[in-house]
Protein backbone atom coordinates (compact mmCIF):
# COMPACT_ATOMS: atom_id res chain seq x y z
CA UNK A 1 0.00 0.00 0.00
CA UNK A 2 0.87 3.72 -0.43
CA UNK A 3 1.24 5.97 2.79
CA UNK A 4 -0.55 9.16 2.92
CA UNK A 5 1.27 11.76 4.25
CA UNK A 6 -1.83 14.13 3.71
CA UNK A 7 -3.64 14.37 7.43
CA UNK A 8 -7.24 14.11 7.89
CA UNK A 9 -8.81 17.33 9.20
CA UNK A 10 -11.60 15.64 10.79
CA UNK A 11 -10.78 14.55 14.28
CA UNK A 12 -12.96 11.82 16.61
CA UNK A 13 -12.95 10.57 19.98
CA UNK A 14 -14.49 7.66 21.84
CA UNK A 15 -15.05 6.62 24.99
CA UNK A 16 -13.45 4.82 27.85
CA UNK A 17 -13.98 1.38 27.25
CA UNK A 18 -15.80 -0.98 29.98
CA UNK A 19 -15.65 -4.96 30.01
CA UNK A 20 -19.15 -4.81 29.15
CA UNK A 21 -18.73 -2.98 25.94
CA UNK A 22 -15.78 -4.82 24.98
CA UNK A 23 -18.14 -8.04 25.51
CA UNK A 24 -21.25 -6.32 23.46
CA UNK A 25 -18.36 -5.43 20.46
CA UNK A 26 -17.04 -8.94 20.67
CA UNK A 27 -20.69 -11.05 20.57
CA UNK A 28 -20.91 -10.05 17.19
CA UNK A 29 -17.37 -10.75 15.94
CA UNK A 30 -17.84 -14.11 14.33
CA UNK A 31 -15.01 -17.03 15.17
CA UNK A 32 -14.49 -20.58 13.36
CA UNK A 33 -14.88 -22.84 16.23
CA UNK A 34 -12.10 -25.48 17.39
CA UNK A 35 -12.26 -28.66 20.05
CA UNK A 36 -8.40 -28.55 21.54
CA UNK A 37 -7.18 -31.41 23.37
CA UNK A 38 -4.90 -31.95 25.31
CA UNK A 39 -3.27 -34.01 28.44
CA UNK A 40 -0.37 -33.23 30.56
CA UNK A 41 -0.11 -36.58 32.22
CA UNK A 42 -3.31 -35.94 34.51
CA UNK A 43 -6.25 -37.06 32.11
CA UNK A 44 -7.57 -35.51 29.13
CA UNK A 45 -9.00 -32.46 28.78
CA UNK A 46 -10.96 -31.08 25.71
CA UNK A 47 -12.36 -27.58 25.57
CA UNK A 48 -14.12 -25.35 22.78
CA UNK A 49 -12.82 -22.18 21.51
CA UNK A 50 -13.06 -19.30 19.16
CA UNK A 51 -10.20 -17.30 18.85
CA UNK A 52 -8.16 -20.10 16.63
CA UNK A 53 -6.33 -18.71 14.22
CA UNK A 54 -3.83 -19.14 11.59
CA UNK A 55 -0.37 -17.08 12.18
CA UNK A 56 2.30 -18.13 9.77
CA UNK A 57 1.78 -21.19 7.18
CA UNK A 58 5.09 -21.84 6.44
CA UNK A 59 6.47 -23.03 9.68
CA UNK A 60 2.75 -23.81 10.41
CA UNK A 61 1.83 -21.75 13.56
CA UNK A 62 -1.21 -21.22 14.72
CA UNK A 63 -2.50 -19.50 17.95
CA UNK A 64 -5.60 -19.57 20.56
CA UNK A 65 -6.42 -18.34 24.05
CA UNK A 66 -8.19 -19.92 27.04
CA UNK A 67 -10.00 -18.46 29.86
CA UNK A 68 -8.87 -19.15 33.48
CA UNK A 69 -11.91 -19.69 34.47
CA UNK A 70 -12.33 -23.37 31.94
CA UNK A 71 -11.51 -26.21 33.85
CA UNK A 72 -9.22 -27.36 30.99
CA UNK A 73 -6.93 -24.25 31.48
CA UNK A 74 -4.55 -25.64 33.80
CA UNK A 75 -4.08 -28.31 32.15
CA UNK A 76 -3.40 -26.51 28.82
CA UNK A 77 -1.48 -24.10 30.97
CA UNK A 78 1.37 -27.19 31.55
CA UNK A 79 1.13 -29.15 28.50
CA UNK A 80 3.90 -29.08 25.91
CA UNK A 81 1.62 -30.29 22.85
CA UNK A 82 -1.68 -29.67 21.93
CA UNK A 83 -4.54 -30.94 19.26
CA UNK A 84 -6.54 -28.09 17.83
CA UNK A 85 -9.63 -30.15 15.85
CA UNK A 86 -10.99 -27.58 13.37
CA UNK A 87 -14.64 -28.10 13.36
CA UNK A 88 -17.48 -27.72 10.43
CA UNK A 89 -21.30 -27.64 10.72
CA UNK A 90 -21.48 -31.08 10.30
CA UNK A 91 -19.20 -31.66 13.83
CA UNK A 92 -21.64 -28.89 15.89
CA UNK A 93 -21.74 -32.19 18.56
CA UNK A 94 -17.83 -31.72 19.36
CA UNK A 95 -18.25 -27.88 19.58
CA UNK A 96 -21.02 -28.55 21.99
CA UNK A 97 -19.00 -31.35 24.01
CA UNK A 98 -15.78 -28.64 24.69
CA UNK A 99 -18.46 -26.05 25.61
CA UNK A 100 -20.40 -27.96 28.28
CA UNK A 101 -20.18 -27.78 31.67
CA UNK A 102 -20.15 -30.95 34.33
CA UNK A 103 -20.48 -33.42 31.63
CA UNK A 104 -17.80 -36.60 31.23
CA UNK A 105 -16.25 -34.80 27.79
CA UNK A 106 -14.47 -38.64 27.08
CA UNK A 107 -17.22 -40.63 28.58
CA UNK A 108 -18.03 -41.45 25.06
CA UNK A 109 -15.24 -43.99 24.13
CA UNK A 110 -15.94 -44.45 20.83
CA UNK A 111 -16.01 -41.12 19.94
CA UNK A 112 -11.88 -39.97 20.49
CA UNK A 113 -8.89 -42.16 20.53
CA UNK A 114 -4.83 -41.57 21.34
CA UNK A 115 -2.51 -40.33 19.36
CA UNK A 116 0.75 -42.44 19.58
CA UNK A 117 2.18 -39.55 20.95
CA UNK A 118 -0.84 -39.91 24.20
CA UNK A 119 -2.62 -36.21 23.22
CA UNK A 120 -6.25 -37.23 22.58
CA UNK A 121 -8.03 -36.78 19.54
CA UNK A 122 -11.96 -36.93 18.08
CA UNK A 123 -11.83 -37.85 14.45
CA UNK A 124 -15.11 -37.03 13.51
CA UNK A 125 -13.47 -33.45 13.31
CA UNK A 126 -12.67 -32.38 9.75
CA UNK A 127 -9.12 -31.80 10.47
CA UNK A 128 -6.53 -31.80 13.33
CA UNK A 129 -3.43 -30.60 13.90
CA UNK A 130 -0.92 -31.61 16.85
CA UNK A 131 0.94 -28.87 17.72
CA UNK A 132 4.10 -28.05 20.05
CA UNK A 133 3.58 -25.02 22.56
CA UNK A 134 5.64 -22.00 21.48
CA UNK A 135 4.91 -19.42 23.76
CA UNK A 136 2.38 -19.12 26.69
CA UNK A 137 1.17 -15.77 26.99
CA UNK A 138 -0.40 -14.75 30.09
CA UNK A 139 -3.03 -11.71 29.66
CA UNK A 140 -5.73 -10.65 31.95
CA UNK A 141 -6.11 -13.84 33.38
CA UNK A 142 -6.70 -15.78 30.25
CA UNK A 143 -3.45 -17.69 28.09
CA UNK A 144 -2.38 -17.03 25.02
CA UNK A 145 -0.93 -20.58 23.59
CA UNK A 146 1.10 -20.20 20.14
CA UNK A 147 2.25 -23.25 18.74
CA UNK A 148 3.94 -24.90 15.79
CA UNK A 149 1.97 -27.94 14.10
CA UNK A 150 3.72 -30.66 13.57
CA UNK A 151 1.30 -33.94 12.59
CA UNK A 152 -2.03 -33.53 11.13
CA UNK A 153 -4.76 -35.54 9.69
CA UNK A 154 -7.33 -33.49 7.28
CA UNK A 155 -9.81 -35.64 5.62
CA UNK A 156 -8.99 -37.02 2.66
CA UNK A 157 -6.69 -34.24 1.43
CA UNK A 158 -9.09 -33.60 -1.37
CA UNK A 159 -9.54 -29.64 -1.17
CA UNK A 160 -12.75 -29.80 -4.04
CA UNK A 161 -14.23 -31.91 -1.24
CA UNK A 162 -13.72 -29.38 1.27
CA UNK A 163 -14.83 -26.75 -0.80
CA UNK A 164 -18.43 -28.25 -0.37
CA UNK A 165 -18.25 -28.39 3.36
CA UNK A 166 -19.65 -26.01 5.34
CA UNK A 167 -18.04 -23.93 8.14
CA UNK A 168 -19.41 -23.51 11.67
CA UNK A 169 -19.29 -20.22 13.05
CA UNK A 170 -19.63 -18.77 16.54
CA UNK A 171 -21.54 -15.34 16.25
CA UNK A 172 -23.75 -13.79 18.63
CA UNK A 173 -23.99 -16.72 21.70
CA UNK A 174 -25.28 -19.23 18.69
CA UNK A 175 -23.57 -21.01 16.41
CA UNK A 176 -24.03 -20.52 12.48
CA UNK A 177 -23.00 -21.82 8.99
CA UNK A 178 -21.55 -20.43 6.35
CA UNK A 179 -21.49 -22.23 2.99
CA UNK A 180 -22.30 -21.34 -0.42
CA UNK A 181 -25.36 -20.15 0.10
CA UNK A 182 -23.69 -17.44 2.28
CA UNK A 183 -21.39 -16.22 0.28
CA UNK A 184 -21.09 -12.48 -0.56
CA UNK A 185 -21.12 -10.65 -4.03
CA UNK A 186 -16.96 -9.38 -4.11
CA UNK A 187 -13.58 -10.27 -3.43
CA UNK B 1 -15.59 -30.72 33.29
CA UNK B 2 -14.89 -34.22 34.82
CA UNK B 3 -11.40 -35.95 33.75
CA UNK B 4 -11.87 -40.08 32.54
CA UNK B 5 -8.85 -41.41 33.62
CA UNK B 6 -9.97 -44.65 31.68
CA UNK B 7 -7.17 -44.81 28.65
CA UNK B 8 -9.20 -44.75 25.27
CA UNK B 9 -8.00 -47.79 23.68
CA UNK B 10 -7.46 -46.54 19.76
CA UNK B 11 -4.67 -45.50 18.79
CA UNK B 12 -4.41 -43.23 15.77
CA UNK B 13 -1.32 -41.21 14.21
CA UNK B 14 -1.67 -38.23 11.67
CA UNK B 15 0.94 -37.60 9.16
CA UNK B 16 3.71 -34.76 9.11
CA UNK B 17 2.03 -31.37 8.73
CA UNK B 18 3.40 -29.67 5.82
CA UNK B 19 2.90 -25.89 4.70
CA UNK B 20 0.95 -26.75 1.86
CA UNK B 21 -1.57 -29.02 4.31
CA UNK B 22 -1.92 -26.11 6.92
CA UNK B 23 -3.33 -23.79 4.63
CA UNK B 24 -5.84 -25.89 3.32
CA UNK B 25 -6.66 -26.85 7.07
CA UNK B 26 -7.32 -23.23 7.50
CA UNK B 27 -8.82 -22.42 4.61
CA UNK B 28 -11.92 -23.16 5.93
CA UNK B 29 -11.35 -22.23 9.44
CA UNK B 30 -14.09 -18.88 9.31
CA UNK B 31 -12.78 -16.17 11.12
CA UNK B 32 -14.25 -12.67 11.49
CA UNK B 33 -12.60 -9.79 9.94
CA UNK B 34 -11.27 -6.39 11.67
CA UNK B 35 -9.71 -3.42 9.85
CA UNK B 36 -6.50 -2.52 12.15
CA UNK B 37 -4.86 0.72 11.73
CA UNK B 38 -1.96 2.32 13.53
CA UNK B 39 0.38 5.43 13.31
CA UNK B 40 3.98 5.11 14.04
CA UNK B 41 4.79 8.73 13.40
CA UNK B 42 5.81 7.87 10.02
CA UNK B 43 1.95 7.85 8.10
CA UNK B 44 -1.33 6.03 8.54
CA UNK B 45 -1.67 2.33 7.86
CA UNK B 46 -5.04 0.05 7.41
CA UNK B 47 -4.95 -3.83 7.19
CA UNK B 48 -7.67 -6.26 7.20
CA UNK B 49 -7.22 -9.32 9.50
CA UNK B 50 -9.30 -12.45 9.96
CA UNK B 51 -6.95 -13.59 12.82
CA UNK B 52 -9.03 -10.59 15.90
CA UNK B 53 -9.74 -12.65 19.02
CA UNK B 54 -10.82 -11.16 22.01
CA UNK B 55 -8.40 -12.55 24.70
CA UNK B 56 -10.29 -11.43 27.81
CA UNK B 57 -13.62 -9.30 29.07
CA UNK B 58 -11.80 -7.71 32.48
CA UNK B 59 -9.24 -6.32 31.16
CA UNK B 60 -10.71 -5.73 28.13
CA UNK B 61 -7.57 -7.54 26.37
CA UNK B 62 -7.65 -8.62 22.57
CA UNK B 63 -4.93 -10.39 19.93
CA UNK B 64 -3.99 -10.14 16.01
CA UNK B 65 -1.20 -11.50 14.18
CA UNK B 66 -0.20 -9.88 11.00
CA UNK B 67 2.13 -11.21 8.47
CA UNK B 68 5.92 -9.93 7.98
CA UNK B 69 4.38 -9.69 3.70
CA UNK B 70 2.25 -6.86 4.44
CA UNK B 71 3.64 -3.26 4.09
CA UNK B 72 2.26 -2.53 7.23
CA UNK B 73 3.65 -4.63 9.60
CA UNK B 74 6.65 -2.66 9.82
CA UNK B 75 4.19 0.34 11.32
CA UNK B 76 2.54 -2.32 13.36
CA UNK B 77 5.61 -3.46 14.79
CA UNK B 78 6.49 -0.28 16.31
CA UNK B 79 3.53 1.23 17.34
CA UNK B 80 2.68 1.01 21.04
CA UNK B 81 -0.80 1.83 20.12
CA UNK B 82 -3.31 0.17 17.47
CA UNK B 83 -6.90 0.49 16.54
CA UNK B 84 -9.15 -2.40 16.02
CA UNK B 85 -12.38 -1.96 13.52
CA UNK B 86 -15.02 -5.16 14.30
CA UNK B 87 -16.56 -5.14 10.74
CA UNK B 88 -19.94 -6.20 10.14
CA UNK B 89 -21.37 -7.03 6.52
CA UNK B 90 -22.60 -3.74 6.02
CA UNK B 91 -18.96 -2.64 5.95
CA UNK B 92 -17.63 -4.73 3.66
CA UNK B 93 -15.85 -2.53 1.67
CA UNK B 94 -13.37 -1.73 4.14
CA UNK B 95 -13.01 -5.31 4.46
CA UNK B 96 -11.98 -4.97 0.77
CA UNK B 97 -10.14 -1.81 1.24
CA UNK B 98 -7.39 -3.46 4.13
CA UNK B 99 -7.10 -6.18 1.78
CA UNK B 100 -6.36 -4.93 -1.95
CA UNK B 101 -2.76 -4.55 -2.71
CA UNK B 102 -1.25 -1.30 -4.34
CA UNK B 103 -4.14 1.10 -3.74
CA UNK B 104 -3.98 4.43 -1.26
CA UNK B 105 -6.13 3.00 1.68
CA UNK B 106 -6.60 6.25 3.02
CA UNK B 107 -6.74 8.35 -1.01
CA UNK B 108 -10.44 8.89 0.61
CA UNK B 109 -10.39 11.84 3.27
CA UNK B 110 -13.72 11.60 3.75
CA UNK B 111 -14.11 7.63 4.97
CA UNK B 112 -11.44 8.70 8.29
CA UNK B 113 -10.37 10.46 10.91
CA UNK B 114 -7.99 11.16 13.62
CA UNK B 115 -8.14 10.14 17.09
CA UNK B 116 -6.71 12.69 19.91
CA UNK B 117 -4.42 10.42 20.14
CA UNK B 118 -3.44 10.85 16.46
CA UNK B 119 -4.70 7.13 14.98
CA UNK B 120 -6.80 6.86 12.14
CA UNK B 121 -9.90 5.76 12.57
CA UNK B 122 -12.41 4.47 10.29
CA UNK B 123 -16.20 5.81 11.83
CA UNK B 124 -18.08 3.33 9.33
CA UNK B 125 -17.06 0.05 11.21
CA UNK B 126 -19.58 -1.40 13.61
CA UNK B 127 -17.59 -0.56 16.63
CA UNK B 128 -13.63 0.18 17.11
CA UNK B 129 -11.54 -0.29 20.07
CA UNK B 130 -8.09 1.62 20.90
CA UNK B 131 -5.66 -0.69 22.14
CA UNK B 132 -2.56 -0.23 24.01
CA UNK B 133 0.05 -3.00 22.80
CA UNK B 134 1.01 -5.35 25.42
CA UNK B 135 2.88 -8.00 24.15
CA UNK B 136 4.23 -8.25 20.58
CA UNK B 137 5.60 -11.94 19.79
CA UNK B 138 7.42 -13.00 16.33
CA UNK B 139 6.16 -16.05 15.13
CA UNK B 140 7.60 -17.42 11.95
CA UNK B 141 7.58 -14.62 10.40
CA UNK B 142 4.61 -13.58 11.49
CA UNK B 143 4.20 -11.31 14.43
CA UNK B 144 1.26 -11.80 17.36
CA UNK B 145 -0.30 -8.74 18.83
CA UNK B 146 -2.05 -8.79 22.30
CA UNK B 147 -3.28 -5.43 23.07
CA UNK B 148 -5.36 -3.89 26.17
CA UNK B 149 -8.80 -2.21 24.83
CA UNK B 150 -8.35 1.64 26.31
CA UNK B 151 -11.46 3.53 24.15
CA UNK B 152 -13.89 2.77 21.84
CA UNK B 153 -16.85 3.54 19.68
CA UNK B 154 -19.66 0.69 19.97
CA UNK B 155 -22.38 1.87 17.56
CA UNK B 156 -25.30 3.57 19.79
CA UNK B 157 -24.82 0.66 22.52
CA UNK B 158 -28.53 -0.48 21.46
CA UNK B 159 -27.16 -4.12 22.08
CA UNK B 160 -30.73 -5.22 20.93
CA UNK B 161 -30.03 -3.39 17.63
CA UNK B 162 -26.74 -5.48 17.31
CA UNK B 163 -28.68 -8.48 16.94
CA UNK B 164 -30.68 -7.33 14.22
CA UNK B 165 -26.72 -7.02 12.27
CA UNK B 166 -25.39 -10.10 9.94
CA UNK B 167 -21.74 -10.81 10.97
CA UNK B 168 -18.79 -10.64 8.39
CA UNK B 169 -16.85 -13.94 7.64
CA UNK B 170 -13.77 -14.77 5.59
CA UNK B 171 -14.03 -18.42 4.56
CA UNK B 172 -12.38 -20.29 1.75
CA UNK B 173 -11.25 -16.73 0.09
CA UNK B 174 -14.68 -15.16 0.12
CA UNK B 175 -16.35 -12.78 2.04
CA UNK B 176 -19.56 -14.14 3.68
CA UNK B 177 -22.42 -13.07 6.03
CA UNK B 178 -23.88 -14.60 9.30
CA UNK B 179 -27.11 -13.82 10.88
CA UNK B 180 -30.50 -14.95 11.59
CA UNK B 181 -30.49 -16.90 8.05
CA UNK B 182 -27.73 -19.05 9.25
CA UNK B 183 -28.12 -19.81 12.98
CA UNK B 184 -28.26 -23.35 13.55
CA UNK B 185 -30.69 -25.32 15.76
CA UNK B 186 -29.18 -26.24 19.06
CA UNK B 187 -27.25 -24.71 21.89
Amino acid sequence: MSRTMVASRRRLSGRPLTADHFTVAFRLHPGGVALVTADAADGPVALTASSLASVSASPPIFMFSVSSQSSSTATLRSSTTVVVHLLDAAAQDLAELGATSDIDRFGDESSWARLDTGEPVFPAARAWIRGRVLHRLDAGGSTVIVAEGVESSIGDDHVEQYGERDGLVYFNRSWHTVGSHTRLPGH
